[in-house]
C-alpha cells in the first residue's frame, strides 16, 4: 500500500535565499568585470535603535554582506545625527547603497518617512524614496522612459515575497509576464506603508485579486474586470468584510502582522491554501497550518536579505549607466 | 505608455501535443532499441458507425499514427462481426493495440461497455477494461503490485486534459508528486464513463477538489479534509447546486458537454479561470471567455490522439517485460 504523502510542503526561506544569492553574486561579478570595478560593493547601514528586529536584520544583513563579499559597514548612530550621516554617505562615492534600520522615531511615522526621504535615489536599496513608491505603485518600471535603462528599485520584504510565490509558482509562466497572477486570489494581512500596502499593490499589479486586511478594515487591489487596467485600483470593502470573508476565498494567505498574539484562524483557510508569512512573529498557527495548506512558508527573511543584495547591484549599474563613479 | 497585454493566453492543443509526440517517438525508439524490434508498432482500429467524430477521429489516429511511424490499421466492420473480429486482433501477436471508435450501439452504453470489455487488457490502448478503469479509480498505478513494473493505462481522453492541465502548470510541481492539485477547485461539466466521470477522478485523485456536473446534478469528488484519503470519495450536493454555484468557486472549468446548445456561462466564470473544452462542441462562447480567462484551450483532440499512441508503447513495454512476443 502507497503512503500518503504529507498535506503540507514546508518550504524555508533559507533555501530559496540561497539560489538568489548566487544570482546576486552572477550579476555582481558580471557587473564589475565589465567596468573593472576593483574594490568590493560597499553598503553603509544605519542603526540608531535598539529594537531586536532591527537589531537582528542588522545582524543578518552584515553577515549575509560578508559571506558574500559585499563590503557591509554599520554605523550606531544617535537619531538626531542620523540625518547628517546619511547626507554624508549620500556624496560619498565609495558608498553604492544605504539602509536604515526602523523604526527610528517609534511612533512617529512622519519622522522615519522624513529620514527615509533623506537617503538619495540612486543608493536607496530599500526603495523606500518617494519615486521608487510611486513607480512600484504606478506598476512603472524603470526611472528613465522610454530609454529604460535604469531600474526602479522595489522594497525587499515586498519583492521578498513576491520572488517567493515566483518559486512556488503561484506566479504561472505560462501566461504573459506582468499578468502572470490572473486568477489568482490572495489575502495580505497588514496594510503598513512599508510592507503590507506595497506588497498588495505588487500582487495587483501582476493580476491578482487581492484583499488587504488590517484593523482598519479591508480594500480591494485589483486591475479591474479582465484586468484591462495598467495599473491596481483599490476599492474599500463593508465593514462587515474581514478574514472570515477573505480566507475561505484565497488561494494563497500572506501574514504580516507584527503581534505575538495574532494567529491567522486556521479554520478558516480554504483546503490547501498557500500560506506565507513575512512578520517577525508567527502569524500562523504551525503544527495546524501544516494540516491543512498545501504549501507554508513559515519566514522570509533569508529572501529579504538576498533582495537588498539585489538591489544594491541594481542600484550600482543604474549609477554606472547614467556616468557615476565608484571610487 | 506600456500596452494592456491581453487577458487571455489562448493555447492550442496542436502545440502541446506536438512536444508529446517527440517524447512518444523518443520512447518507442529507446523500446524498440532495448529488445531489438524491427518492424513497427501496430495499432488495430475498429470503425463499426458513421458518426462524424468517430469519423473524424479516427481519420485523425490514422494520419498521426502514419505520421509517427505506426503502423495503423483501420478496419470497417459491421457491428455484428465487431467482437469476433476483436477476439482475433486480441491473439495476433502482430497487433500492440486495439481501439474501437464509439457509440458502437448509439443508445445502448451496456453493449458498448461489453465490447469495451472484449478488448485484451494488455491490447487496451483506450485504458477502458474494467481492471485499467478500476486502478484509475482507486489512484493505483501499476498492475502487478508491489513489483510495479508494469503501467496501467489511463483514458486517452481524461489523460490528455491531465497532461494539458500540467503543461499549464496547473499541476504545482513544487509540491509532491500525486498531490498537485491540492488547493485547486475544478469543474468538469459531463459526467460520462468514458471521459467526465474519470477525469473527475483522476484530478481528485492528484489532490483537487473536483465538482462534476451533469444534468442529473452536482457531485463533489475530493481526497477528503488535508487530502489524507489515498483515493477520492464522491458526495452528492444538494438539487440546488449547480454551476451557478461551482463555477465562481472554479480556478479551471472543464466542458465536455456533446452538445452544440450547451455554452458554459461566461458571466458565472472567476475572472482569470482556466478554461479548457475537450467536447468535439465547443461548449465556451470564444469571444466572451477570452475576455475573462487567463488560459483558454479550445480543444485537446490533438493531445488525445498523442495519448494513444503513448498508451501504445506503454502496453508494448508491458508485453515485453511479462515475456510477451512483438511478431
Amino acid at each position: 500500500m502507497a503512503q500518503v504523502p504529507k498535506t503540507c510542503k514546508v518550504i524555508l526561506a533559507d533555501s530559496i535565499g540561497k539560489n538568489m544569492l548566487v544570482e546576486v553574486q552572477e550579476s555582481r561579478d558580471a557587473f564589475r568585470k565589465e567596468h573593472g570595478i576593483e574594490r568590493k560593493l560597499c553598503l553603509a547601514a544605519f542603526l540608531a535603535n535598539d529594537d531586536p528586529h532591527a537589531v537582528k536584520y542588522a545582524e543578518w544583513s552584515q553577515k549575509t554582506s560578508q559571506e558574500n563579499g559585499i563590503d557591509f559597514q554599520l554605523h550606531r548612530v544617535d537619531k538626531d545625527d542620523l540625518e547628517e550621516k546619511i547626507m554624508a554617505a549620500n556624496v560619498d562615492n565609495g558608498v553604492d547603497g544605504i539602509i536604515v534600520y526602523y523604526p527610528v522615531f517609534p511612533g512617529n511615522l512622519e519622522r522615519d518617512r522624513y529620514i527615509q526621504e533623506t537617503v538619495a535615489l540612486d543608493k536607496d536599496v530599500e526603495g523606500m524614496c518617494h519615486r521608487h513608491l510611486q513607480n512600484m505603485y504606478h506598476n512603472i518600471r524603470f526611472l528613465d522612459p522610454p530609454t529604460n535603462q535604469l531600474k526602479s528599485i522595489l522594497p525587499c520584504t515586498p519583492l521578498a515575497v513576491v520572488k517567493i510565490l515566483e518559486h512556488l509558482h503561484i506566479y504561472n509562466t505560462i501566461i504573459p509576464y506582468g499578468n502572470r497572477l490572473y486568477g489568482k486570489t490572495i489575502t495580505v494581512i497588514n496594510r503598513s506603508e512599508v510592507n503590507g500596502r506595497p506588497l498588495a499593490a505588487l500582487l495587483a499589479n501582476d493580476g491578482a485579486t487581492v484583499y488587504s486586511v488590517d484593523l482598519t478594515g479591508t480594500q480591494v487591489f485589483t486591475r479591474g474586470d479582465g484586468i484591462r487596467q495598467l495599473r491596481h485600483q483599490v476599492l474599500d470593502k463593508d465593514a462587515d468584510f474581514g478574514l472570515k470573508q477573505c480566507l475561505p476565498l484565497s488561494d494563497v494567505v500572506i501574514g504580516g502582522v507584527p503581534s505575538e498574539a495574532f494567529k491567522v484562524p486556521t479554520e478558516l483557510l480554504r483546503d490547501g491554501a498557500v500560506c506565507v508569512n513575512f512578520s517577525s512573529f508567527r502569524n500562523f498557527d504551525g503544527p495546524a497550518v501544516k494540516e491543512k495548506a498545501s504549501i507554508y512558508v513559515p519566514s522570509v527573511g533569508k529572501v529579504t536579505v538576498a533582495m537588498l543584495l539585489r538591489n544594491l547591484v541594481r542600484l550600482s549599474a543604474n549609477r554606472m549607466a547614467t556616468g557615476g563613479k565608484l571610487e
